[in-house]
């Protein structure tokens, strides 16, 4: 059988990544031949799990040969996916994402659950069919559902995804989550040798908003004023990706993960309108103070949504 | 909560009313307050199916109050949908067909697989949990599988499926089996006292093939000769249809289940050139010999899908 290329999405983090390396598994287990790939480059605290949890970087791909067998994990946007996605076959899809415009050929496998991370879905999966992680695959699932639910701050969270860490935890032995969690946030803020084009690239997805090209971006952080002191650089890389990617819309906000409070950086006149009329919230210099809007796929993505389906 | 509306497609058939009555009853283990509604009346086959197993039909409605919640099962295409689907807030999908361009605001829970029926998918969800079902819902597991994968004989059929059957006749204890599906098929073809009308629109279908309008309907029988001896009734009948209901292309398979054999009613010159490209079939007298393409999903639809795409 054709191998089939599990991908996660274009900016990879660590749900992204840690799903791609476990379905792999769980379709091994099925006698599929799989295979995960990073579409991109891992942000600091993907590696960081990784070289905890002694699990290799998957390969970095950017194109596939036209009808490759692909499974798509995390995503099923076409914005955020493999740049040739059209000219292949979706196999599989497991996610927890809203559902963009999916449109199939054939009957395939999908699982979508409103869990706070895709790989606690792909846990699911192999508890029900009696499929035990090994130690490392543990470790790489616990550190996904801290890592997408901010160790259980965020909105999203579920109370499943906690019960799916302490029951992992039994296998994984991580010693102290709590420490544990911050040690990755604060990987994840380690940004002292990164460009401000690097920093507000960190972790953006583009959405297709009735038309509307929209670019937001999150900077997920334990220390939040290191990059609000650099508003200024971050407001012209705004403006020179808003030009060069014809985008109409770009925003980023800066997560601070331990205080939980969105400050959203905000380029233009536009999107202070937008911001006003959906969150009624008013920008002062360049700044909307979001409160504990945490969530992109929750709190931001939905609301922006239902506003442009208008 | 609010209750889940679980909903089959718009002619019902065997699957789609025995995987919203299933569904229902997994949703309630959950402690879901869900109900099973058809949309349309049933079938003889489905009513044969209920009956044997002492299980009530769902009641009917036509449209829901905006905002309400829902579960689709067996059909995820909003031209085979409830009426007012746009106004509805979809929270579940179970399905075993291609996916038609959905989208929603937020995420739901999916599940789909390429299963011959989507009771065989609910029966899984329903095994992962440890729930096992009455014998009741045994036999009415058993009975869409049959259905929909035609006794095994439908292209659409997998090894796992005849294992469900194999594992729930533990439970059902239906005495031969292969009697039985007869049974079910000669209800199906029980068509005397039923006009042209109802017989062409017993299992139909509405697709939107990249803004093309069609119709393809389907009678599955034990007595093919029966449907085809009325043909010039027939075409007079889909001459109204396509043009009351506006559409571009219709067609109609008269499937002989025992013989395994697709013979379909071709309406017109339009419909003659589609079957030309697609199959490579010529059409003598309105009859095109499609041979053993028994499964409008996987032999059909997937086939004009593509044709139409380019």
């Amino acid at each position: 059988m054709d191998k089939i290329h599990v991908l996660g999405h274009k900016i990879p983090d660590t749900d992204a990544t840690i799903s791609s390396i476990v379905f792999t598994e769980y379709l091994k287990t099925k006698w599929v031949h799989a295979e995960a790939y990073k579409l991109w480059d891992l942000n600091n605290e993907t590696r960081f799990v990784l070289d905890y949890a002694w699990i290799n970087e998957p390969s970095t791909i950017k194109t596939l040969e036209p009808k490759s067998k692909i499974a798509l994990v995390d995503h099923n946007e076409y914005t955020q996916a493999i740049d040739n996605l059209a000219d292949l076959e979706i196999h599989y899809l497991v996610d927890h994402h809203k559902i963009w415009n999916l449109a199939t050929n054939y009957p395939l496998f999908i699982r979508t659950e409103k869990l706070c991370s895709t790989s606690s879905i792909v846990y699911k999966m192999m508890r029900e069919d009696w499929i035990i992680p090994s130690k490392e695959h543990a470790t790489l699932i616990i550190s996904a559902i801290l890592s997408d639910s901010l160790h259980f701050r965020s909105s999203t969270t579920q109370q499943e995804d906690k019960f799916i860490v302490e029951e992992l935890n039994l296998i994984a032995s991580i010693p102290n989550i709590e420490e544990y969690a911050l040690a990755m946030f604060q990987a994840k803020s380690d940004l002292w040798n990164i460009t401000v084009e690097e920093l507000i690239k960190i972790d953006y997805k583009e959405f297709d908003f009735n038309g509307k090209k929209a670019w937001i971006g999150s900077v997920e952080t334990t220390n939040p004023n290191y990059s609000l002191n650099r508003k200024t650089e971050i407001l012209e890389w705004m403006q020179k990706i808003k030009t060069t990617d014809n985008l109409d819309i770009i925003l980023l906000s800066i997560v601070d993960i331990l205080n939980e409070k969105n400050t959203t950086i905000v380029y233009w006149e536009t999107e202070e309108l937008i911001i006003k009329n959906v969150f009624w919230i008013d920008t002062v210099d360049n700044l909307a103070d979001l409160w504990n809007r945490l969530s992109r796929k929750k709190d931001i993505i939905p609301q922006l949504t239902e506003y442009f389906s208008k």
